[in-house]
């Protein structure tokens, strides 16, 4: 378990880093800028996960992290650079990260001993905090405040199936990838089919 | 003491969520992004004074803060739907909220051994962040930088007012009493009278 | 080697303070609006850094540097308001900030058992951060977003020369004032000569 959640950690990182470098592609930016872009997509919801729980933070004492999470973004950076990529590309690896981060963000808030209400909210932080630094970052509206996506939606409802699916005694490594599924499926059928929730709206 | 803080906490969570949930409803956002932001507006400020002071985050440990963060935007969600609210309405839980936030915040930083300026600082953290996130979130100015509505300011004077008070041997219940009265006054003062401070400006 | 620490800590604060100040009067904000950018920007790398290695953040546990900052603040304020001062008259004060600060902040992480490439990473945050909180609360494109004026860069050049140094046998006290001639260096000269790192671009 402890393996597989390592693995999809690294895997996490590397594809919201990859992720965070094409979004800053549009951008212009430099080097540097895709750089941190890149590393502070792949590492920030982790990192305020570790700091609401009072944990280490998992870059911090592993150097492993940081180094994927740069690695990636110089490859894409010179692979990438001068093609001609079609504008929503990215949205696929942006739906496997969400995945992959909440799912691991939930099961090690509940190995470290968090409620589990709060447990599945520390997995959609995990999950979605990345991807709204990308956004600020690079200036653009965050694709988690883009109605009719469902994209905390579906980070949410992976995880509440995880945390039921333990709670009724499913191995955490049959839950984890339960919780992984519901997320992707959820997030790309409201891609694909422009899902919706509910709006508030006063009346004009 | 102890209980008067808990209460004072809990209610300052419900108000805060609910000026999140009625600034969320002029954007048209769905559930869950209502949910996000009532939250945040409701546990943000006392999360930054947690981590900040190294103390464990209040709403992780005590799952009871974030059911009535999240109870307070569903049951607001449903019921002020639909309904046509006057505009600056919110701006009295508003206030309510920054004072009860403030005091609670000041005395926690106290008790955590912080010194007098620190303390007094992380209790105007405690009440302005939570506002600060649910205007950044909905993409408005926050109130904190909206000039001659000494926002704040009221805060500030109320946790020094506290300090003192406890300083010269007043008990703490009646010295946040006292700050809360200080909080609530200087702002609805300022927003009725339009007070100013000095304002900083370069000559043309 | 700690008293340089501490007084080069405590510089640093001052000029960030002064630096936010400066931008802040461009603004027209008022007394406490400016108290706070100045803070913020004087306190909020530093801030980052202890939060990210579960530290104890340096200006809860010592007074010194809140007073340091808001004193600072109060001072510039006075003195500078109604004077007409060239508008990029900060960028001095504000790179000798980037340049103390990334010295001071690398040399905590690596004393704090941070691995080497985290230790550059936290040096760049501690020197940074405090300087797009100024921009952002100014409402501003963050200056270390500019293309073409090498301001990570120049702060990231300076850690990994420290690191490099230290790990050579030089002295931390020798190593430091290297690493901060390097950062001032590089940005000046960035700013002097407009020098640039490649830019990544998609074809269009």
């Amino acid at each position: 378990m402890d393996n597989l959640l390592y693995w999809a950690g690294l895997s996490a990182v590397a594809v919201n880093a990859l992720t965070g470098v094409l979004d800053a592609g549009r951008k212009r930016m430099d080097l540097i800028g895709v750089m941190m872009v890149g590393s502070a997509t792949a590492l920030g919801g982790g990192t305020v996960r570790d700091v609401l729980l009072g944990r280490p933070v998992f870059w911090i004492s592993d150097q492993v992290y940081l180094i994927v999470a740069l690695a990636t973004t110089l490859v894409v950076f010179f692979v990438v650079r001068g093609l001609r990529l079609p504008p929503r590309l990215f949205l696929i690896p942006d739906a496997l990260g969400l995945a992959l981060f909440t799912v691991v963000g939930t099961q090690i808030a509940l190995a470290w001993q968090a409620p589990w209400l709060v447990a599945t909210l520390l997995g959609v932080i995990t999950g979605v905090v990345g991807g709204v630094l990308r956004d600020v970052l690079c200036n653009e509206v965050p694709l988690i405040f883009v109605r009719g996506e469902l994209y905390a939606t579906a980070a949410w409802a992976g995880a509440l199936a995880l945390v039921a699916l333990q709670a009724l005694g499913v191995s955490p490594v049959v839950a984890a990838w339960a919780g992984m599924t519901i997320v992707l499926g959820v997030r790309l059928a409201a891609m694909a089919f422009r899902l919706t929730l509910p709006t508030y709206s006063e009346r004009q």
